[in-house]
C-alpha cells in the first residue's frame, strides 16, 4: 500500500506513495473532512480544480444519514456522492463520544442514542467494519475509545486495554472478510492521553497486530499544543517506517509543517472549511478575518501570492460584503480558498521535502506565519 | 440598442440582438437575480458554464449595502462583482414598497428606512439615476410607483401620474448626465394596476418619453394569473415593435413560454434561486420536490432530459440527503440545475423562434409541464 520515496536529509520529514483502489496519493497528504458526503460548501468539481487527493468522510454521521441502506444501494459511498478518489471514513467512535446521546461503554461496543431522532444503537468493533464495508471506503479505521482531555491514569489505562482488544477483534474481523487484498485498508489509532508509557504500550500492542498504516489519535481534544507534540515525540520512534502515519484532527497550518518535520504522512482537520464558514482565511502570513471592517474597501485578494481562482478573481471587500449579507457564495469562496491553501501547502511541503530542504521550508513558514488567535507553536 | 431579428410567422413571439457596452445579448432571455450582487449560492464561474447572459441585481440592497462608496471605489458593480457580462438594475421602488419601514411618498419622491439599520434615506428620480450611475449598469430603470394588488382606482390613478412625472425627470436627468451614447440603457416601466385604460394611458405616456425599452411593472404582485397576462393584452399593443419589451418579475416556466407568445423579449425572477433553496426543481415535465421522501433512493438525475453538469453527475438521492442535512452543497447543486434550466429554456425557445415552430413548441411544453402546486395556466 505504501511506498516511502524518500526520508528527506535533515529532518524526520518523508515523502511517499499510498496505492488505493481509487488512485495513487503522493503524501504527505491533507484530506478536506466531508462529514456528510461532502466537503461543506465546495463541489467534488471544486475539489478536483487543485488535485485534492483524498476526501474523508464520517461513519457514524453517514450511518445515521442517509443511512447504510441509501448508501448500499447506490453502490457504495464513492458513488453516491459522485467522487471517484480515494476516501478515508474513521471508526465513528470519536463521535459516539462527542455527539451522541446517553452512551454506554461495555467491552463489546458501545451503545449510544443517535444525536439526530434519539433511536439506539450499537456499535461493535465488527459492525463498524461492517458498516465501512457497505461504505466502500479506501482507508477504514476501528472502533477505538478516544480518552478525553484531562483524562485520569485508570481512565486512560482502560481506554489503551479496550483500544487494543478491539483493534485485535476488528483487524481479524477485517482480515476474515476482505473479499481482495488492497481494495480496502484498515489502520491502528494509538491511545494513550498524556501518558508517555501508556501511549508506547498502546503503539507497541497496535504493531504487534499488524495494520497497514497507524494514526495517533486522542490529541486535539482540548490539550496544549505543546503536550500534542510531546505525543509525536513518544509514539513516532516506535512506528514501523514502511507504514504510513496519520495525525489525526491535526491542525492549523504551522502545526501541519512542524508535525510533517516529525514524520507524520496524513493530516485531516475541519478547520480551513469551519473557519472558513465563520469568515476567517488563511494566508503565508497568518491567518485574517475577512468578515473585519479593515477589508471594506480591500480590493486586494485574501492572499497576494495565492494562486487560487478565487485569489485571480474577487476582492477582500466583495468577499466580506458576501460574508455580511449572509450570502451562501461568500462561504464558498472563502472555504474554496482554505482548502486550496491546506491542499498546495501539502504540494509545497512535498517539493520541499523532495529537495532536501524543509528545515529552511519549514523555518521560513512558521518565521512568515503569525496566527491571530493562538500562540505560535514556534 | 435592440435589433429585431425576427417575428415568428404564427405567433407575436420575436428573437432579437440587445447590444450593451458589456456584450450583446440573445432575446428572448432570462436574467438570473443577484439582489446582493451574487445570484444566491452560484458563482459567476457557474453562470458562465451556461452561457447566462446578463444578471439583474437590486439598486435598493446595494445602495444600503455595502453601500454607494464602496462600490464606487471599486469601479461599479461589474468590477465588485467581478462580472463582466451586462447587468440590469432595478430602480429601488419596489423594495422601497416591499421591504422599507416607515416610507413616506410625496411628489418629490420617496422617504424611508432602511431595513437593515433604520438609517432614513431619500430616493428622487435623479437621485436613483445617479446611483446607476455609480453602479454602472447596462440597462438601468427609472423610479417608478408600483402599485399594489389590489388596488383602487383612485390610487391606480395616482400612481399612474406620479411614475409618468416621475419617467420623464428620470429620462431628462439620464440625457443631461449621460457620458456618451450606449454607455447605459433606461427603460420605462408601465403602471396602471389592472385597469385597461390606466395601463394604455401609461403605456402612450412612456412612449411619449421615448425611452430605450419597456417593461411592463405592477404585475406578480399577488394578482392571479389570468389577470397578469391580461396586461399583456392590453400594452403589447401599444409598445413599439422596434424596442425591447420586458415582464418585470414573471415568472414560473409556463409563464415565461406563453409570455414570449406574446412578443416579451426580457424575463427575471427569483424562482429558480428561491424555489432551489427551498427543494424544488424544474424539469420539462414540471416542478418535483427534491427533498420528498419519495426520492431517497432515486438514483436518477433531477432531470432525465437534461444536459446540466448536475443533472450529469449526481443523483435525486444524494442532492435529497444534502438538502435534509443542510448542506450548501445541497442547494447549490438545485440551484444551479433550476438557472440552467430557465436559462437553457430561453435558448430553446429563440431555436423555436428562429425555425417558425414557436407555436408548436409553446404547445408541446404547456402540454407536459406539469406544476405540482399552481393550477396550470394553459
Amino acid at each position: 500500500m505504501f511506498e516511502l520515496l524518500k526520508q528527506e536529509k535533515n529532518t524526520k520529514a518523508r515523502i511517499g506513495k499510498l496505492t488505493t483502489a481509487h488512485g495513487v496519493i503522493d503524501s504527505p497528504f491533507f484530506m478536506p473532512v466531508g462529514t456528510n458526503g461532502t466537503v461543506k460548501t465546495l463541489s467534488f468539481e471544486s475539489l478536483l480544480e487543485f488535485d485534492t487527493q483524498i476526501v474523508l468522510s464520517n461513519t457514524y454521521h453517514l450511518f445515521l444519514r442517509p443511512g447504510l441502506d441509501v448508501i448500499g444501494e447506490a453502490g457504495g459511498l464513492h458513488k453516491f456522492m459522485s467522487w471517484d478518489g480515494p476516501i478515508l471514513t474513521d471508526s465513528g467512535g470519536y463521535q459516539v463520544f462527542s455527539l451522541a446521546k446517553l452512551r454506554k461503554l461495555t467491552d463489546g461496543g458501545v451503545q449510544f442514542q443517535s444525536h439526530y431522532d434519539g433511536s439506539v444503537q450499537f456499535f461493535t468493533p465488527e459492525k463498524v467494519v461492517d458498516i465501512q464495508r457497505v461504505l466502500g471506503s479506501d482507508i477504514m479505521m476501528p472502533l477505538d475509545e478516544c480518552a478525553p482531555y484531562p483524562c485520569d491514569r485508570e481512565q486512560a489505562e482502560r481506554s489503551v486495554k479496550r483500544t487494543t482488544v478491539w483493534a485485535r477483534q476488528s483487524r481479524e474481523y477485517f482480515l476474515k472478510t476482505r473479499k481482495k487484498e488492497g481494495d480496502q485498508f484498515q489502520f491502528g489509532i494509538v491511545q494513550g492521553a498524556t501518558y508517555r508509557d501508556l501511549r508506547e504500550q498502546s503503539a507497541r500492542e497496535l504493531m504487534d497486530i499488524a495494520f497497514d498504516g497507524y494514526a495517533i489519535g486522542g490529541v486535539s481534544v482540548g490539550e496544549p499544543v505543546p503536550v500534542m507534540f510531546e505525543t509525536l515525540d513518544w509514539v513516532m520512534p516506535l512506528l514501523p517506517e514502511e507504514k504510513p502515519r496519520y495525525f489525526m484532527g491535526i491542525g492549523l497550518p504551522d502545526q501541519i509543517v512542524k508535525a510533517v518535520g516529525e514524520g507524520i504522512d496524513m493530516f485531516d482537520t475541519c478547520i480551513p472549511t469551519r473557519y472558513g464558514r465563520h469568515g476567517s482565511a488563511f494566508t503565508r502570513a497568518g491567518r485574517i478575518v475577512v468578515r473585519n471592517a479593515t477589508h471594506t474597501k480591500d480590493f486586494g485578494p485574501i492572499d497576494k501570492t495565492c494562486e487560487c481562482r478565487v485569489c485571480k478573481k474577487y476582492t477582500r471587500s466583495y468577499i466580506r460584503h458576501l460574508l455580511n449579507s449572509n450570502e451562501i457564495l461568500g462561504l464558498k469562496l472563502i472555504t474554496f480558498h482554505n482548502v486550496y491553501f491546506y491542499v498546495n501547502l501539502m504540494r509545497q511541503i512535498r517539493e520541499a521535502i523532495a529537495e532536501d530542504r524543509y528545515q529552511e521550508f519549514q523555518k521560513e513558514f512558521l518565521q512568515n506565519y503569525k496566527s491571530e488567535l493562538e500562540p505560535s507553536i514556534v
